[in-house]
């Protein structure tokens, strides 16, 4: 990435690793020794696995890429897995949508105003309905309709996406499943918002599966995709109470303001570098 | 029941029948002719089913148990299920627990400090973790050992319950699985807390399951029980926020404040006459 | 209102009056008469005040207008306050905004995908800030810098909204106080969103008072604009749990989710018309 | 403490100091030294101050007196004010009480279950209601009367404090003001329960203030006490959100499961070593 060149005076770390004692100390060593001041640490501890996260203000601008080959020796040492990012850094997103647009509605808003650190590198649907969204805030737009083959499909999106720079691909209530084929595919992360609590409701209209099981709270989750439907590990939840009045038409709407403040959240976590995945659960750190 | 002679002079009215035009006005002219004036009134119509609560004032004290004669007709010709309640009643109930203790004790601390209108007949249990605290509040208490054969073991809980007066059997985290026969065999409903976000996470070991899948909010569901288990109608759900940090012991000790509130909650709703199972779903009225 | 001409099948009565034994029965009696079938009936009393909401679907369909003359006999003898409207009508808002643009834009996004049933009439604001995303959608945008004088700066806003037809003034985190003879002026309700859990944190900078008395949950307020800076009727609350690791910035930032949220349900209860203020106070409908 | 000679296996760190590069270093280089593994770490900056809290495997089990000689040095050359405890310490409760019963049977349910690590040395109150409780669970319980003047009824009160031993005081809803004298007098912290949402409806009545005002959202503040009454660092807040139907004696009802829920929650945190309270603000560890 083009930000490693670039000098910057406050710096993100995030890795895990098996645990053993001794590991902070060698860990904020290498910091003290290169000036740092650590102004946020969090580790945790899980089935054997140690994660660090931390932030440190830097006595002059660095750029990133040196930090990671003079890290290498004590990573492997530990056998390490560990990112270094600069503390705000700008996010480029490949949004996939379908009909449904609360959710490039929510994220455009945002970055309009700043309010999560990203840019939209392009837009891919498999309908036009949010095409005049795009052209209004000139974002580029490939409309791809459905055909029948699913993976020449996906072959038409991956074409699609290596022409742009991207750090993460968000479906904002993208309709379609996708093949563990284009999901190794790809090079980054994809984050996913499902319209329902899960592990509830997985799979078709969960609404109005919601509403025949008489549920009183309306969830959504956010998630890293997998292979797995529906499985991948979940990075944030929300809920609205509901009653007995709402109709299936009235839960979709409750539930569509969870669904992109949730999936509007799982980004801001993931642009902070807050995020670790590991054996289908996350951490996510404060 | 015997509180149908005591005059009151603040009634509830509860009845559901098939929707059609002309109810409201119906029922509300029955109670302008018995000179009633009604403070709440909520009426709700879902699936062409009409459902109706209502609380009325009396002019001078009257018991309960004429007014069912006197409704009959109407109801009769409105094809109507209904109930005449006094105001607040004291709903009697019959516990049954097992070895976890946070949903006996709360239900007993309400009791006692009059925040829910109840009274505890008595408490049966499996197990004898709970017999001190029987004891120490003066309340009958009946030790059950598990025998190996369901359909015996139940006949002896039948024939305790028969003892007793109750309007509620509350399932306080007992830890069986009730069979269709015991539940036909009891006049009255069964309420039960589920330790996990219904539909999420059915049978064993819910805690465990949800570590295991990552969620980061952990719930409870309060529901009245049917031969289908862990699928009858849902009365009230809650969640609370949880992060990597929480153990599954963790995920307990958190659900547990759920657990005893939520149940605590659907048995104030039940004995203010509150709530209307009907099709899989409660109407559950403000 | 032109809508009163227009013949709808589903119709929505609200009022309210002194209570007394046989309201619901008028009322109930008057829908019958017309053939209108009761949907959703809520009743409620308090302080000796009488409050009802009603939804009916009529045999066939009928203007408002007329609604209002029938019922008009009944309403004189009950000292009646009361509206009639169709089910779903479009409410026409006048947004007054500043720099602030996550509310306008949280509107305008709720507009377009018909989350709420309204339509902008005008934007005017004080900064020029909005002014692109009202070229952006098309919506006639008033720039009024703001003049030494309130009284005269009041006229011209006055000025421009007698241009407009608009059935509700919406202070989209419009940041001047209006003066009592502004709201006196104008003949609609004006509803604001304060950017802090009232009471708490009334005045300037509630976000830098929250940070400093270090509280654990940040909030939002919609509600009723009065001659009382921040005292009017409170219509919706909402929070979000906040540790100390936030920042006053931070805070602002999760405090935007609240405030567009809560806004935007406050419009929609009203155009649902759900809402009646009443001395100091909200009846809000389910 | 007697606890301090014990020794343990698993250590927990607090600390707090004037921020500069190099602590994380520091302090993680001191538990390396001794061989402890470090299985949660966080560490927080904030206004110039540096704050850490981490936990800790030994190799072998330790007394925790020691550790405070051994890390003295670095204290004094950090200015870092400090703690060491062992892991799960049995926090010593002397509670305050008066009429109100939902607090203390929620902290003695909780003790008896081992939900919180607690033991309920003495219950003090100015009313007589509790005591039966105290007696049923065999608790020390002094009712002392309200005499006229308040430096002599605090000397009685500090008189019986005086028998015990005791970590933490908990005014359990006890509903008289503390003053500065007789804060200052005890060697322990002071936790309240505030029966509302702070700084909103500070003093007298806050549920009938709350009902004047129309809230939508009914809240519970737990906090430390300091001098200023209602004004010391909130530890804990959260709220259930109300509607127009609730009677003051409802919000009551309804608030009285936030308060004994928060004020457990505080007591939790408290006893876990992860609230740090500095100039107005805690700093509460996840």
């Amino acid at each position: 990435m083009n930000s490693s060149f670039h000098p910057v005076d406050r710096i993100v770390f995030l890795g895990h690793c098996p645990d053993r004692p001794g590991l902070v100390k060698q860990i904020s060593q290498f910091f003290a020794a290169k000036g740092a001041n650590l102004t946020n640490l969090q580790q945790h501890t899980e089935r054997d696995r140690f994660f660090i996260r931390l932030e440190g203000e830097l006595e002059e601008k660095s750029p990133i890429l040196p930090w990671y080959g003079e890290f290498a020796a004590v990573a492997r040492e530990m056998d390490m897995t560990y990112e270094f990012h600069p503390k705000r850094r700008k996010t480029k997103l490949a949004l996939l949508c379908s009909k449904t647009l609360h959710c490039p509605l929510e994220l455009i808003s945002r970055m309009l105003i700043g309010d999560i650190n990203v840019e939209i590198s392009c837009m891919i649907s498999n309908h036009q309905d949010a095409e005049w969204i795009a052209e209004r805030f000139g974002l580029p737009f490939h409309y791809l309709p459905v055909t029948r083959e699913r993976r020449q499909y996906e072959h038409l999106q991956l074409d699609i996406l290596r022409q742009y720079d991207y750090d993460l691909i968000v479906l904002a209530r993208y309709m379609r499943i996708l093949s563990g084929e284009f999901i190794a595919s790809v090079t980054t992360p994809i984050i996913n918002i499902h319209h329902a609590f899960l592990p509830s409701f997985v799979g078709k209209d969960p609404y109005a599966q919601a509403y025949q099981r008489g549920v009183k709270l309306i969830g959504a989750t956010s998630h890293f995709v997998t292979e797995d439907l529906d499985e991948g590990p979940i990075i944030s939840q929300n809920v609205i109470p509901v009653g007995h009045e709402f109709s299936i038409e009235e839960l979709k709407k409750i539930g569509s303001d969870i669904e992109k403040r949730e999936l509007a959240y799982a980004i801001l976590k993931y642009s902070e570098n807050k995020i670790i995945a590991w054996r289908g659960r996350t951490v996510v750190f404060h």
